[in-house]
């Protein structure tokens, strides 16, 4: 396939992505669009320019602050809408000798302000790389009984706090809590002295479902539109002191970033791979089959206040023990229901050597192996003005998509 | 204060109470309502008429699906026109003397379908119940040291599903999950065999606030519009396997129901009554003045398939040893944002005595000492069919306002 639209030959953004989001233009405009190469394509614009006639999508589904609605419509919808697209990009195309219309919906990135794809209604994290929950039950309870005992029977997971999720670019402040620093008596109050990232994937579902209602690991993926990186910012002081009995709370829900574009399950369905053997036996409604797995490229990048980028992690989302399926069949096989744009978000994905840790918590061994940067300094956590960026793509037979990237930098506490 | 609208001296819907709900009627209008008695008054009528033309609401915010417009005007709106209505239903009002509107705009309570009355972005639950953590602690983990040595120092909470918070009314299906049974070497699957209700209160808060903003417990107040009760479902079998580490689950998802009435801060500020001494002293963000705690009478009650209701619990909001400015804050020290309409329950509201634990788990101390009902037969746990309902007022001076009830019965799990 080859698109009348020039872009480098390493771009995330090549003719088989074809990803959504939702860009504010010049002009104040919002819209959904898609990308390819350094272009971004307003698709409320060729709506209206009757590229879409052939569907059945009502009122113009794209003018609007979110994907919710478009994603609504469901597979059946969606999937042959993105196929369109991808065929008007392509040279020879109606469009490609349509310049009127690519004067008024194409764009330079550069002169886009990407948001916050979906509105969320509802977020969930899980915990399904081994390795990560291996790494953290050592430091956070017993090194010789990490895993507890209900790790490899279910996808453990919790409810985290959506109002809080923004998009690739937006600032967050250090986060400000109770800690009790080791060996005292009684807690103390402060900005978090162990600031970290966690480097995750999350899947976005496109339905809602009624409660009492269950999804097979079969059914699962026609559930989920798509996926972005998912940085769950996570201050160590803050979870180690709250986080029993019910979980991390304050330590988490001071914000998390995702990388601005959904890039669908059917781009992402060349890079399938097998997932690892569940051993022991899960129960039925967990089993599988297919490959459910998917080979993605994974980095973590620490850049200080007017420095480089320093490649830190280097992971792959092929490594998660649960896959989404998994995931999403067990959520809702006690009933609960979905909403359209809810966010699914993997748990910290690690990988068995130590340069694929997926956190700094992971990276310096809770801060008794600090890493070494470019500039000559260290790193045992993130400190005020680093940026973090994380990065995704796939790879194969000369086909590259990816994620682009999702990057927040760290302000200091608010006084 | 004497309305025109008769009701009996025990209602709930006294003059002095005007809460805020959304009501479906005969005619399949939907609308923002309050009620007296048990006449509700259809608040989008009364504003047609120009009873609100002395405030700025815009187009009509009663017009609605949800409260959360109305709400999100504030307490310098919402106070005094709730002090409006509250004139307008006084005998001798222009209301009083206007039949053609009151043809229009009241109905009979037993003719009102009650909706959900907010859309709810975000839900929190705690855990502040010095009582119900000690029992739980007990049960679940060590007797010895059944409070946790974080849990006199922050109020313990954690985020819960927002998409299965449910009206009063709606049926819950027993959920199906796994669990680990006693003394076996692998997990089963199948329904819950230990369904539980949990007697709880929520606040609703009216406001967005920014990332990194914090709100004080002397502002905590001005955020919180009104309460509902809250019965916050849980499947003890599914929460003991899955809740560690990261907190309940499934155990939770599957429904939580509130009653449809919102009762405002201000309704209930003549019940005010001082917390419990805290000791340990909490951190200087935690500390707060004046009375926060409020005396509401609360009872739980099981009603078994076509039987009489059995009173199983007698509780009250005032035994919280965490209160609603405390939780706020703490919810907020650390940057986390706030939504119109986030729901925030209380945890499990048990007192000292045994007859007032909020939770079967308690009661019955987990299943050793079943409940005898008035039919003869027994409860360990909520059977399939039971009605669980919960009621909650204030009562001083001869005034009572109340929340009327929760109510929501179990049906037996899907297949």
């Amino acid at each position: 396939m080859k698109s009348f639209i020039e872009y480098e030959e390493n771009s995330d953004f090549s003719i088989y992505n074809i990803p959504f989001g939702v860009g504010i233009f010049s002009d104040d405009e919002i819209a959904c669009v898609t990308r390819i190469g350094d272009t971004v394509i307003n698709l409320a614009v060729l709506y209206d320019q009757g590229y879409f006639d052939e569907f059945n999508l009502g009122e113009n589904v794209f003018e609007a602050f979110t994907l919710n609605e478009f994603i609504s419509l469901g597979k059946s919808v969606t999937v042959p809408v993105r196929e369109h697209i991808q065929k008007l990009l392509l040279e020879g195309s109606e469009l490609s000798k349509d310049e009127e219309t690519q004067l008024e919906a194409f764009h330079n990135i550069e002169k886009v302000s990407m948001q916050l794809p979906v509105h969320v209604p509802n977020y969930t994290d899980f915990y399904s790389s081994i390795e990560h929950a291996t790494n953290v039950g050592k430091m956070f309870r017993d090194p010789d009984n990490a895993l507890l005992p209900n790790w490899k029977h279910l996808p453990v997971g919790y409810h985290g706090r959506a109002s809080s999720i923004v998009v690739s670019g937006t600032p967050i402040y250090r986060p400000k809590g109770q800690t009790m620093p080791p060996n005292a008596d009684k807690p103390v109050f402060g900005p978090s002295q162990r600031l970290d990232f966690e480097l995750e994937m999350a899947f976005i579902t496109n339905s809602y479902t009624d409660l009492g209602e269950t999804i097979s690991t079969t059914e699962a993926e026609d559930h989920i539109f798509g996926m972005v990186l998912f940085n769950d910012w996570s201050a160590r002081d803050v979870q180690k002191w709250e986080y029993v009995p019910l979980g991390p709370f304050l330590a988490k829900n001071f914000g998390s970033s995702i990388s601005p574009w959904i890039v669908t399950l059917e781009a992402l369905d060349p890079f399938r791979v097998n997932g690892p053997e569940q051993e022991p036996e899960v129960l039925p409604y967990l089993k599988y089959e297919g490959k459910k797995n998917f080979d993605i490229h994974l980095q973590t990048l620490i850049q200080p206040e007017n420095g480089e980028e320093n490649l830190i992690c280097t992971s792959n989302f092929k490594y998660m023990y649960w896959n989404m399926a998994q995931q999403l069949a067990h959520h809702t096989v006690n009933g609960c229901n979905l909403e359209v744009g809810d966010m699914y978000a993997s748990g910290t994905i690690s990988g068995k050597t130590e340069d694929s840790f997926g956190s700094m918590l992971e990276l310096t061994w809770s801060g008794s192996k600090p890493l070494k940067l470019n500039d000559g300094s260290e790193r045992k956590f993130i400190e005020d003005n680093d940026t973090v960026i994380m990065r995704g793509w796939c790879e194969k037979d000369g086909i590259r998509i990816g994620f682009g990237e999702v990057s927040g930098k760290i302000l200091p506490a608010k006084d």
